[in-house]
């Protein structure tokens, strides 16, 4: 195993399968949150991610420059990044070019010597969003999605907290 | 089999998955509907899930207390749950903790003696939604989902009426 | 391999997924195209897909008759149909019935010679929608990919580009 793709639904458990395998690699575990608190809900949502997981992690703030994170972290335990949406969600409020960001984080996952294990989202299984930006934001996340699963050694779609196996 | 979990999309075909389901097990089967026909939405749908399962079953509602239903019904056929995202919605209107009401529902599945199914819907893989009720409605929903998943011994995910092996 | 429905969330990979299905079928693959360039949005999508298939294809518009343009292609290649969900739409907005047309549809398909690849989205995973026009599409969109996937030979579920067996 070196690059593990678990994607999945809204609380379907994707973070937990994607800590399990982390910590089933070799090294004390890296997680690579491309998350910041900028607000109460999701400072909420962190801390409680961060209280499941333990304090054996090695933590590192990653929302934009996931690729030079990726690299800086190389060379020890399995890095967890949670999550990929977020990511570019980030990406697209700071102006920056999300295909760009993608071909820098494919090429940097094709140069990892310890396992990377990523978390991304479904966001396209719902009805068409009404507002063109919401529609932008879906496009994007798709593509990004089959861009990332193209480079990963596994791919895992989570179900009710439990993972069926994509590729 | 003894716990199954049918989950999907809207109209995917997870009841008439579980109601065949239920049609295998012996005895006669029990529909548990957490349905209540509060508008000719509702009703109509209700209408139609009844006149397709045909009048061999015994019906119950048990739109808040699903572990008594449970436990009330048990030793016979098998029970029909349909639908725990109903439930849930119907916790959160009433003012109950779902979280707690999730734990009585486990705990009642584990003392089961007779087979049951339990329908419920995949509803974390669209867009984000605008209101915070929504989110925090898709994420008890997924919740609720993993914590079913982990004590059934089965769980399908139907896909165009076809399903797929998750557990 | 006769009928293959391939249905997946926005942004998938279905149609590139559909394009390789109908490429590895003997004969020039035709692709009927459901989609009409009425806005710009539209237009520039429907340029995306002309441009990655290629011009080996033969090309043909069917917004609403998909029936009678199965049967007036049949005896060549593969058919790849992309998609049913908009032909769904565009039924509605011409006022005819779904359910009749697509009972035409899969009698249709139950007589072709040629194969044929269709392309559908599940849009029914996401939180229930607020106004009754879309729960109306959602429903007839889940119908229809259950009364389709009925008769097809092949069902695949895409997921960031990989497709996952469901019949």
């Amino acid at each position: 195993m070196a690059i593990v793709l678990i994607t999945g639904g809204a609380r379907s458990g994707k973070s937990r399968r994607a800590e399990a395998r982390a910590r089933a690699c070799p090294g004390r575990p890296v997680y690579i949150a491309t998350a910041e608190a900028l607000d109460a809900e999701m400072e909420a949502r962190i801390a409680q991610h961060r209280s499941r997981r333990g304090n054996d992690w090695i933590e590192r703030e990653a929302p934009l420059d996931l690729a030079q994170a990726l690299t800086e972290t190389d060379g020890g335990g399995a890095r967890l990044v949670d999550c990929l949406t977020l990511w570019l969600s980030n990406l697209l409020h700071a102006g920056r070019n999300w295909s760009d960001e993608t071909a820098l984080l494919t090429a940097a996952l094709s140069r990892q010597q310890s396992p990377v294990i990523l978390v991304t989202n479904e966001v396209g299984l719902g009805i068409v969003p009404d507002n063109a930006l919401a529609r932008t934001f879906r496009d994007a996340a798709g593509l990004l999605n089959q861009r990332v699963a193209e480079v990963a050694d596994e791919v895992e779609f989570v179900v009710a907290g439990l993972p069926m196996k994509v590729k």
